[in-house]
């Protein structure tokens, strides 16, 4: 049985738009998934997301490992029961976390070792644990683990061996993986190697996964060797199958890849970009902190629908930032978070007309407009 | 011109409810007003508080002076045009805060001076400024500047001198106040002492203003000294404008104090017990971030309204609060907020039905059950 039924609808260019079917709700693709590392986005209430427009988010199996541990979620009815949104999780597979944020890392082929950040004791984490963890958390989508080496983009010969690692621990997750309701998605890795792209994905397409994700990129490779690796993976993974693209969310990154046929994003940039004061406008950014801001009495986009933007000005917004109110990163969370969804509604309506070329240029030449 | 039109609806015993007529809207009283120090509650927006139920919010001139200050305010369209809540606004005088947060107070017949905590400037606030800085921020209710001394609960004379120069300052606030959109409240004085509350009440009142403040209480005095010292002042007040006691908001404080004839609250304590994870409940206080509610799936409070408990357990709120998650103290907030809002409702049903003193009682009986 596949649990995650997807249905393509249109295509322009490269450019593809559908509905993937999970237990929990149909999401239409291009997708933006908002990040809730501890079951909860920043400041952000489930029901906020709902209003936002979002249709699935992703949850940070190494944090909720961490706390408050998947069995206590488990035991609540999953992340679902747990946090109170109702519509689909994606959870990551915490291979990324660990090696970003824990201490003493050590990876050898059984997996991952570390010190907890919390309190210090020695743990591992595995290709099957990982898999167990998530069936306990119960999201829609699990993510295999995979060996993650920043280092890789630079150096061909350990993107070759963490690419074979994380394929062998692939097969293994693949193999223990039982929970029907749940979907699993394959990592490509391979740095910037095109070569050890396509190799990646031929092998875990080979390995049968319900989707496939692109990971390891967003670490400083230009625009044309992150679209040179996502084209050579793509060719070899089937076209009826969702693609992922893990951990990128400027705007101008998320059309470029939509154009080359990417379908699901998850990225913490609109909720820490709002933290910092740095909003996404149908202007081009602006940084709302700004002295020139401080009596600005528009909305920090006057052509945004969110509900920052219905009531308060970028002068009330520059004034709780400042002032440390934890109301600010609220309301520019739910801005930023509103424009990417709506970029996501916006994409899937140009690619239906056939005029996504417009709306992926209109988007990259305001990457370059920085307002204030 | 009155610009604070009160009419009393129900009487039952001392406690009384009715509505007040203010240029951006009616209040139903008894009312509590949640404290919005920088025009923003703790990470609740205007849209929240106008779902719990709040007719009324309070911000502090003190802080609003020093950021952004209020020429700022005033060009933005005052409170009300620059936060987005745009039911009334009630401003402090800034007295309190002055002496609990600035540092090298000085205060002297002409006014308080004192070091900016924001940049360490000398500045001076006095009975005039104060009513022209609240004059430009456009609140709906000013307070008249008042010398505020925490020890003049045990000290008499130390009351005394307060009380006479906080009277001298009330006729300067009084006759410099032009707005007459803006209502101007009094404040009585006098420590833990019956016959200086008596004499500040009755030559507070003698000067007219359009409600009056029982302040410098909630220091430490206890329940009785608080009853005589609200009811010793209020036989000298015009009963038919409002009474206000500033600074208190635990439910038993509330209840006792509406007891006594009081119409208007302001308070902290139910946004800052939510950001410790102190929950007030039907049942009683509990302190969600406690062991044992690790996997408790209930509501906060099961009997609650409030869009915490329609949505969330105790377990995650817990989990949010221990994560250091800021959505933690806003579902916290929220739900506090509600249940204050919410006895507010109760309590002028309660008036008009002649049943208050059932409710009063349920609520001091609450107040000794702490669970967990």
């Amino acid at each position: 049985m596949n649990p995650l039924p997807f249905e393509l609808q249109a295509q322009d260019g490269d450019a593809r738009t559908g509905r993937l079917t999970t237990p929990h709700g149909v999401i239409q693709t291009p997708a933006f998934m908002p990040v809730a590392t501890y079951g909860a986005v920043r400041g952000v209430d489930a029901v906020d997301l709902e209003n936002l427009g979002a249709e699935i988010a992703l949850s940070n199996t190494y944090h909720l490992h961490e706390r408050p541990g998947e069995t206590v979620i488990e035991g609540l009815g999953g992340l679902h029961g747990f946090t109170g949104w109702h519509r689909p999780w994606l959870t990551d597979s915490g291979g990324f976390q660990i090696t970003s944020l824990a201490d003493r890392v050590k990876v050898d082929e059984e997996g991952v070792t570390f010190a907890s950040a919390l309190d210090g004791t020695r743990r591992q984490l595995t290709p099957e644990s990982v898999v167990e963890i998530q069936a306990a958390l119960g999201s829609d989508i699990a993510m295999v683990l995979d060996e993650c080496v920043p280092e890789a983009v630079a150096d061909p010969a350990r993107a070759a061996l963490a690419q074979a690692r994380s394929l062998r621990w692939a097969e293994r997750a693949r193999r223990s993986h039982v929970r029907k309701d749940q979907a699993l998605f394959g990592i490509i890795q391979g740095g910037s190697s095109p070569a050890l792209r396509r190799e990646s994905a031929r092998e875990t397409a080979a390995l049968g996964f319900d989707g496939y994700a692109h990971g390891g990129l967003g670490l400083g490779e230009t625009n044309d060797a992150r679209r040179e690796a996502i084209y050579e993976a793509q060719g070899e993974l089937p076209a009826a199958r969702p693609r992922y693209l893990m951990g990128l969310g400027k705007p101008e990154d998320l059309v470029r890849a939509i154009g080359c046929g990417v379908d699901l994003f998850d990225c913490v940039v609109p909720t820490r970009h709002a933290r910092h004061g740095l909003l996404f406008t149908s202007e081009g950014q602006i940084v709302v902190r700004n002295a020139r801001f401080a009596t600005d009495e528009r909305a920090p986009d006057p052509n945004c629908d969110c509900p920052t933007c219905a009531r308060h000005s970028r002068a009330f917004l520059r004034h709780l930032l400042r002032s440390g109110e934890s109301l600010g990163a609220r309301l520019a969370s739910l801005h930023n978070l509103r424009f990417t969804l709506r970029l996501m509604e916006r994409a899937r309506e140009a690619i239906a007309r056939g005029q996504f070329a417009a709306l992926r240029d209109e988007i990259i030449g305001l990457a370059d407009r920085r307002l204030g």
